[in-house]
């Protein structure tokens, strides 16, 4: 079909310094936990984003100096020839569709702890940043950088630009924010120096400034020079000469690069949850940078829409449209936009897993587009499947696996019958969604029911409850059983095994809630899931009027939830809803009017009064089907998805899809391994 | 020296199967974060402590399959042939001083969350794991096995035995310990199976015998198969036949492999941190072994006393002195017992940042050896030091840096003098280790000032305080500065940025209780350095009377100490002392009477009613004396420890070790890199 006239603006080159970019379609630079270390996979990753439409793909962060190690954090590095070697063949991939590659070098200073190359963070002060997530703790503090520190630094970025160009990259960022070596300068929290890099805002660019400067000159002007900068602190502290330090910040850099990506400085709200936060919640930091500068801008805000892209350029917010998250769950979303598919697209969801893969310390992975990180291992194309087959399969249970297995099934030329016991599909996303925060999850089956709707070779049928009897009658060449799983009644024990159970007329589970039972309240929500299920039940019977405390094992609320940017939002909604939360603890009894509970670690007893308990622990697969099926002698009977092993939407997604791939296929995974490096490094 | 010949049992060969050790000392399987992307990094780690006189070396877990990955934990793997290469360094490096090399076979079924393969973990009956810290946390729930997923995990095991033995390997161990995969089916809470592998004792053990079985067969008898198994639970649990469900155990496997390798379950208990637990804290629980089995017998519990070695054999505990802990802090402490020089052990401290590095997800890092993890990068060894140098070294500070640095330039042939403020050596120790259980963290300054007492070209300058001046007319060709570091006022901001001060008189830090000035109660501790410190100065205070509420701004007191396998301890020495305790706080204000506080995520404000705050957050280096020595024109003057950079212990001695190495010399650092593998695996 052809491209909707109304996007064309989005398909428009943008001059970039010495480059042009051929559209607006720019992905950021984003982690991937994609190291050196797997260089082929990162490649491949990125290439598939090209190869999908996006004008500009960029690598994650490079660090430019042993002195900036991230580990366990994944971090990829430009130290040395054998680097250069590997970020080639990204820039090859990227290249091979006419895209530009862009790399964002990168120095953590205080805020990367150096745990495998032992230098001392550096700093510009001495002061370190406090995490309170454990992960991010350390006890190495800052080193106060003295003047050789800062020309160092910036030698390093010379360096590093050198072999950036080497390896092919087209646009080279400095570095300025999310709390990192270059923005610890522009923070007065951070920067207590007293010398030409501290003291006035004035000063405290300097050091960005003359970043910029070093990397232009190592690469000649032949390379753009891009600045990503942390505005949402500076744009809230007052300046004695502008609007507000951010502006006076710009009125110093904005002739400076050539370009500017400009962001939040905290995870949190930089890359903000769906559950808390809409499509373009950065705007109303970032909207002034194209009024005090000529140079484009980008920005993101999990920008799925076109209309909504277009009113970003149109506005004059932003010249170049940029994708994390969005380019994740969909690498063809500009291509699909540019030939009139829209409704195509594979829409974030914005659950925030990818993020939380780079928390984890691993390659990143999407709940919507499951064969992300699996492009080059697995040879997983998001878009194309090959149709290597015939023969009839019939699917189980119309949730998101047995959607996702459904629509791949079909793509590999199966003939596809869906079953689904209710009315509507979606599984547990039609009462998961109407969770507070939670309806744009459904995305994850409206999608794959778009699709399915297009495809010949698919029968749905609804309200088809079927026994192992019935399934066989059908006579199909292969069973895909995709029936979900349970939440039930285990308790955890003090050693973080389960435990017993809690039986009982006002013990409920996310199950029977879903079903429609509805505790009375008082009521005590035990969360030792400790990902969202527990924080969003606690708030939705909040919602219903309930009087509500919420009890984890863990340290925090929702504590999973730190990995996906929940965490302190789920904090201020309790506070704000007025739900008791009690932590470190566990529930040892109910007797229908008190709840027993002990301290997870000191064992120490406490009791809180409840009419109900609702417990969101462990979970059950619903699997006895596929015994029954092979107990009547099906031969080809497949788990996927929650019935597989009971896991979150991502899981859910990659065990259907992976599922789905192999039936009738022999699968293989490549490894991937550094290239070697035989140099001395000093 | 001669060797001491009360030791000589300890010298002894051991038959284990087919192999015989050379002597009792037998570096059990420990994490050292060194995986198959470094080979020659763990080469020279393991092949250090061969060098050293152990008489067997193992290398850490090894997968035995995809379906078992840890990441982003370090795990070493053993699935290919290029595995095999990576291995073979390892073992060529072992062999190379006559020790046996060792391997342990690994599959952490639920307990691997296999978050870069993104297998389903396997599991008996499907029951998680339901893990508090939210780095082990997942909401991937495993996968109950079947009969071909149990028949698949014993040929895994025969393939990766197969491969073991082609690199080298001489004993293989089967690993039925520590919550994975083999110890979850002897366990009832994991296990619920129904089949010939669940319910009876017997029948729990089966897999576990068939892997054994499988191992052995694989490599024709030719390698020593060895069993880890972990007994503190089934010990605590009565069986109808025997003493214990472990006598049960025993009595089926006493005859199975060539050598039981017994631990504890958790790794707390596993790994007790000094601060809690004496040395040999496993006796109580695997003593029975050797009245139940004529196998050898291996078991570890932090020994570096050669009489408690000999007294183990003695008694009829083990036949082997199994060391983790001390093997890193002295990879030759048997050649030292060997050569009658005990006195020169670096005594591991119990501290457990080795274990930490391993819960952090990097290489082994030791506080007692700086040079651990720097064997092949580095080119660092523990015992000899090139004496490449002539020239004089002034070291101010007679702390753990100043001695680390006077002991290690002094090796190097520097003539060496140590200016010391105090009467006593020791600085920050010298408090530090008067505090509840941590006495043995002195040893630090103990081994260094032994060891400075041998070497003529040291002198010792005990109560010399020093100015710039006056360091100046000592005339030393190199002064380096170790002066230490201060706890200062800082409180933390609500973006974990340090914000603000606490002034006050009845406001302290560490610092000031170090020096004598002891609070008014009821004081309120505010922790946001959360390792250590905080805690311990909340015993400490309560040891004194003091009512104590305990503030910090994590979701747990000594949120770091999860890391050292503190926390659990400290919670529970905090319920036994009566001490408060308020997580996921920061202190906001403090009148003198009344300390304010906001919850660091919902910001709620609370109050709580003290007269007197202890701040235990930031450390500010004493680095002024270097700055005036340069302004004076000193040419060469080196910061060293809390000086350069404030940090644990750890840091401290790998800084001063640093420094001290690369005086008038020119650091090198090599990198590693994985051996490539070409072959695709299904």
């Amino acid at each position: 079909m052809p491209r909707n006239p109304r996007y064309n603006t989005l398909f428009e080159p943008v001059q970039i310094g010495p480059k042009v970019a051929p559209n607006r379609f720019f992905q950021v630079p984003h982690a991937s936990g994609m190291t050196n270390v797997s260089p082929r996979v990162r490649a491949a990753f990125r290439g598939m984003k090209a190869e999908g439409g996006w004008g500009v793909v960029c690598t994650g962060a490079c660090s430019v100096d042993p002195s900036s190690d991230d580990s366990p954090f994944p971090n990829a590095t430009l130290w040395d020839k054998a680097d250069i070697k590997a970020h080639r063949l990204m820039t090859d991939a990227v290249h091979a569709h006419g895209a530009l590659a862009g790399v964002e070098l990168w120095h953590g200073g205080a805020a990367a702890m150096n745990r495998t190359t032992r230098f001392a963070p550096l700093s510009p002060s001495g002061v370190p940043w406090m995490a309170t997530h454990v992960g991010f703790m350390t006890s190495a503090r800052p080193k106060v950088m003295d003047a050789q520190d800062i020309r160092d630094l910036i030698r390093w970025h010379a360096e590093a630009a050198k072999r950036s160009e080497e390896a092919g990259f087209d646009i080279l960022y400095v570095y300025s924010g999310m709390g990192y070596l270059p923005y610890q300068f522009l923070l007065s929290d951070y920067n207590h120096r007293t010398d030409a890099y501290g003291g006035s805002v004035q000063n405290r660019v300097r050091l960005t400034e003359e970043l910029i400067d070093a990397v232009r000159d190592a690469t000649g002007g032949r390379c753009a020079v891009a600045l990503r900068i942390s505005m949402q602190e500076l744009r809230s502290r007052p300046s004695e000469v502008a609007e507000s330090e951010a502006h006076e910040v710009m009125s110093y850099l904005k002739d400076a690069p050539d370009l500017f990506d400009v962001k939040m400085d905290y995870s949190a709200f930089d890359c903000a949850p769906s559950r808390y936060s809409a499509e373009g919640s950065h705007e109303q930091t970032i909207e002034f940078m194209k009024k005090v500068t000529t140079k484009p801008v980008v920005g993101v805000g999990r920008f799925t829409s076109p209309d909504t892209m277009v009113s970003m350029v149109k506005r004059g917010v932003l010249d170049l449209i940029g994708g994390a998250r969005p380019s994740i769950a969909d690498p063809f979303l500009p291509a699909k936009i540019n030939e009139g598919r829209e409704e195509d697209i594979r829409e974030c969801i914005g659950c925030n897993i990818c993020i939380s893969s780079w928390h984890d310390g691993v390659w990143v992975r999407c709940t919507q587009n499951p064969t992300v990180g699996e492009e080059y291992r697995r040879g997983w194309h998001p878009e194309k499947v090959t149709k290597d087959s015939a023969g009839s399969v019939l699917v189980i249970g119309g949730g998101p696996a047995g959607l996702e297995a459904a629509l791949t099934l079909a793509r590999r030329g199966f003939e596809v019958s869906l079953a689904e016991a209710r009315r509507e599909f979606g599984g547990r996303l039609l009462w998961e969604s109407s969770l507070p925060g939670l309806r744009q999850w459904f995305r994850v089956a409206d999608y794959r029911l778009g699709q399915l709707a297009k495809l010949p070779n698919v029968t749905l049928y609804p309200e088809s409850p079927l026994t192992a009897a019935e399934a066989m009658e059908f006579g199909a060449d292969h069973i895909v059983v995709a029936t979900g799983a349970d939440w039930d009644r285990a308790l955890c024990g003090p050693n973080e095994i389960p435990e017993g159970r809690l039986e009982g007329a006002a013990v409920y589970t996310p199950t029977d809630l879903a079903a429609g039972r509805i505790p009375q309240g008082p009521v005590l929500v035990h969360d030792f899931d400790n990902y969202y299920m527990g924080s969003a039940v606690s708030e939705w019977l909040s919602g219903k009027g309930l009087e509500v405390t919420h009890v984890t094992t863990a340290g925090n609320a929702a504590a999973w939830g730190f990995m996906t940017n929940e965490q302190p939002q789920v904090h201020k909604s309790f506070a704000a809803k007025g739900i008791t939360l009690r932590t470190a603890e566990r529930v040892t009894g109910f007797d229908g009017g008190v709840v027993r509970l002990a301290h997870m670690l000191s064992e120490t007893p406490s009791e809180v009064a409840a009419a109900s308990v609702v417990l969101v622990g462990t979970r059950v697969s619903r699997s006895s089907l596929a015994e029954e099926l092979r107990a009547l002698g099906a031969i080809s009977v497949h788990l996927a998805g929650d019935a597989f092993a009971p896991g979150a939407l991502a899981h859910v997604t990659y065990s259907a899809h992976k599922t789905a791939r192999e039936i009738s296929a022999k699968p293989l995974i490549k490894r991937d391994f550094a290239i070697p490096s035989l140099e001395l490094q000093a």
